[in-house]
């Protein structure tokens, strides 16, 4: 692996364990086996461009991830229960890793550092355009599948914080449960109570 | 207000702003406005020990504010659907301003805190039993309650990190959308679909 990207995967590693203002540049290259100039010399503004670098990574993996849970259900409903039954699995067998620093760097640095607030931004609008791609190809129209796809990755975002902090798998299921059953709403208007 | 009283709210209040790791304790006794000594009087555990008593606190408070939400509505989903559009027009009215501090100091510390994280863990649980409380008054069973409680709690708190990130009370309200349509499934069973 190139320097470059060794730094940036230290970096995205560092993140999901512990967050930004907890790592430092030092720790970045100490666990990339790279000189601390390399860091400076591929990215001229230090830590914060190495950690925007790591979110548009692993905010582009997570997002092929998801895709490729949903993408082989033709169902909706199907897709999205298998999606956070994966990943409720995934969860639990790693050791309650954080499954992606995105989210929980955004909360943390929001309201401190605007750049990185922007480059999660970025990440979040990227995962709902895909999000919407897919859910049009299953048949939704564009506002539905817009708030659909954002129930998703709220709901999964909020539930690996939750699962995380209580070593279990319960908030993942509740909450896969809970959008599966919005889908269910979206996809079958004629089961609208008549009460 | 006492000396220890203001040591916790300073914290709370820059744990929800800037989280754990960024947050020293001289930072939270100049804004509590309060001698260094103070702090190892009323907290001998120092800034962590400080950080558990904010973490506990935010998290009464949030506890009751969602539950002040919910109490007034008999019926369950017009409860769910007004405390999530009450939340969405309270964070953009508040400059998109961290609602409170459990969940994303959870998500920063989970791996690299223990101690946060079980704080984290035993506020978490406190909101479930309470919500569990509130749903079985309405009629659910105890695992409809609970499975209930927990979509609403992880929507609302992946929901509230895309929000202040995005700039838009958009996702609070799709996730909201999405809670209503599962307690709506939870108290009309009559209305599973015959295909």
């Amino acid at each position: 692996m190139q320097t470059d990207q060794r730094i940036v995967v230290a970096m995205a590693e560092l993140l999901r364990r512990q967050g930004y203002a907890a790592t430092g540049i030092k720790q970045v290259v100490a666990a990339a086996e790279a000189p601390i100039g390399s860091v400076y010399h591929h990215f001229p503004g230090g830590k914060r461009a190495v950690a925007e670098a790591a979110l548009r990574q692993s905010g582009a993996a997570y997002g092929e991830l998801v895709t490729a849970l949903l993408a082989p259900h033709d169902d909706l409903v199907d897709g999205i229960e298998s999606a956070f039954a994966e990943a409720a699995a995934t969860i639990e067998q790693t050791g309650w890793v954080n499954m992606c620093p995105v989210s929980t760097v955004a909360g943390e640095v929001a309201d401190a550092e605007p750049a990185l607030r922007e480059v999660s931004a970025e990440v979040f609008d990227e995962w709902i355009t895909q999000g919407v791609g897919l859910f049009r190809e299953r048949g939704l129209s564009d506002d539905d599948a817009r708030s659909l796809i954002i129930a998703v990755i709220t709901a999964l975002e909020g539930a690996f914080v939750m699962a995380r902090t209580l070593r279990s798998g319960e908030p993942v299921l509740a909450a896969g449960r809970s959008v599966a059953a919005y889908a269910r709403t979206l996809t079958t208007p004629a089961t609208v109570s008549a009460g």
